[in-house]
């Protein structure tokens, strides 16, 4: 949907026209209260699951849909592509259209809570005064929890999944070495690139990425110090010779050149400014203002990049806030990268929260 | 010191009068039962301790010289430069004889076996036919345990501190990306660069590396979400905004420069090749016929790189082969560089292994 007039950014500047791509599934009631909105990571599109429109399964297939636990015979759900993402969102990747050319890093410094204002704009638009339930995991929660706060009394609940009220050091030392990789792509040109895009920093971006996103524990199970199956092509120098060389090869390639650098450059560069206590003093300041009835905090033993402390910080600072909290640690060995995959102990957790309301 | 003859590497190839560099501290018994030999870790050169032909502090100086752990008024210590490095022993910077250039990527593919081997031609030079320990520290370590396997009885005593039989997945994905962003740098040339070097891609590496050496506690304690003092230039498209990034980038700066790039890259693929089963079937049997008497196998607790199970896998290999074997689990918060750094933990632990010998 085209948002009406100029979007104002946080930190200044302004666009003209913005877009926020977004999907539904389900239907919304009389009465306008089973909203469910849903924010996501960096990396993925609206499309959280499969529907009559477009049947390609989404990125949260096991837990979005009719009878799942986030259950669209019941609930109206609404995914938002993020403000500077590109599927469909306006983002450095779109033409700005005062010049008739891609913004690219001409594009306003983007936070979190822009994301979070796109996202208030599309329920607004939708007539909807009160969520149901706002949701995100990873960045998403970041944004579901920059929603609540600067929307007070505009959602019931809240579901944070491996998220962080801020960003450790390490976290921001990952990102940051990850966005000065693609930036050291000679075909970045400080980010004026054409359509020959930085596709080995992007490559070599998410390898770092994946690394971060998974456990040790998980690499060391699935490939150990095994020898990619064939031999090793001597002839590169260098080249691959483990499994798990081959593994981190194959997903890097499939990730790069379907995701806009400039993009990616914004939204990693968001994460890092965001600081839920700018919104209060403190995290449970930010956070006693939001009039949320309840909130589920799921958090992983093995997540790196967002750690269960980090997770117990949150669910605190809700709880000291006044709100109901369900917090649950759940020992996935697929680290930040678990909601993702482990089906079995997130559906679970996730569908109680939902029956229980 | 000049080897003899003609070294053959252990994956084929030879290298006509190698180098290696090696500096010592002490005096040798009239016996010459009181020598103990170090290998270094991937980067360090020889110069373990300050001496007073070289009175600049050297990489271990808590560890080694008069009165310290590894007491050089009691022993005759000898620290070599790997074989493959570029502080004086040959490697892939050295100038090939046969071809009036460097070696670069010519270089015959380095493993750690023959980083000992050279270590062994060093202490077989200088007559001693026996050590009183060998000694290492990660990638040390590992040269170490070639050391033990390659030349059975010529070592009463072991040292390992934070290292492996083999590396585990994520220490290979680690090295790997390393590898291939050094490689990414178009200065790098496939290896042929000349007296430009790839500073970018090795300052890229090194921020990796100093990621994987230190732990997320450490870097929490230290730097948290701090924002660089006087504030961040936004000049620069996506520049440095948190101290974690300059901590990170003035490391990488101070490294990059003083490491030739296709030395670190055969030194990194070496530890990658290493196996140590490939002596003997499984660890056990490696070193089961090492007969060294006793050993002391120190892990850290926050060590990602190392982690703390494969030295407990080395400590329970060195007991089952038949050596007495003391383990020591450090707490320190500096991850696998602790030891580089937690004088107050490591020293004693070290001195009382050498006071009771």
């Amino acid at each position: 949907m085209s948002l009406a007039g100029t979007f104002r950014m946080r930190k200044g500047g302004e666009l003209a026209a913005a877009q926020i791509a977004y999907e539904s599934w389900g239907m919304l009631d009389a009465d306008r209260g089973n909203a469910v909105l849903l924010f996501t990571g960096l990396s993925p599109s609206s499309h959280v699951c499969s529907s009559v429109a477009d049947p390609a399964p989404g990125w949260w297939e096991f837990m979005v849909g009719p009878g799942r636990p986030i259950d669209t015979e019941r609930y109206f759900v609404i995914c938002v592509n993020s403000l500077g993402s590109c599927f469909g969102s306006t983002g450095p990747a779109s033409v700005d259209s005062s010049t008739g050319k891609r913004y690219g890093v001409k594009f306003p410094e983007l936070c979190i809570e822009d994301i979070a204002v796109a996202g208030h704009k599309v329920v607004a638009a939708l007539g909807i005064e009160r969520l149901f339930a706002v949701i995100g995991a990873s960045m998403g929660g970041m944004s579901a929890l920059a929603y609540a706060v600067q929307f007070p009394d505009t959602a019931e609940r809240l579901v944070v999944i491996s998220s962080a009220a801020k960003a450790t050091a390490f976290a921001l030392a990952i990102r940051s070495l990850q966005r000065e990789i693609i930036r050291a792509d000679p075909v970045w040109q400080q980010g004026h690139y054409g359509d020959e895009e930085p596709l080995q920093g992007m490559r070599l971006a998410r390898k770092l990425g994946i690394i971060s996103y998974r456990s040790a524990e998980e690499l060391q199970q699935r490939f150990g110090h095994l020898p990619i199956g064939g031999g090793v092509n001597r002839d590169t120098a260098f080249g691959m010779a483990y499994e798990v060389e081959a593994y981190l090869d194959y997903n890097a390639r499939r990730f790069a050149g379907g995701f806009d650098a400039n993009c990616y450059l914004y939204l990693s560069r968001a994460m890092d400014l965001f600081d839920l206590s700018e919104h209060g003093g403190c995290s449970t300041a930010a956070l006693s203002g939001t009039g949320l009835g309840s909130a589920l905090v799921i958090g992983v033993t093995t997540d790196v990049l967002f750690p269960l402390f980090q997770q117990q910080d949150l669910a605190e600072g809700l709880r000291m806030a006044g709100c109901q909290v369900e917090f649950s640690t759940l020992n996935s060995v697929h680290g930040h990268d678990s909601f993702l995959i482990d089906h079995e102990r997130f559906a679970p957790v996730v569908a109680g929260f939902f029956r229980k309301s």
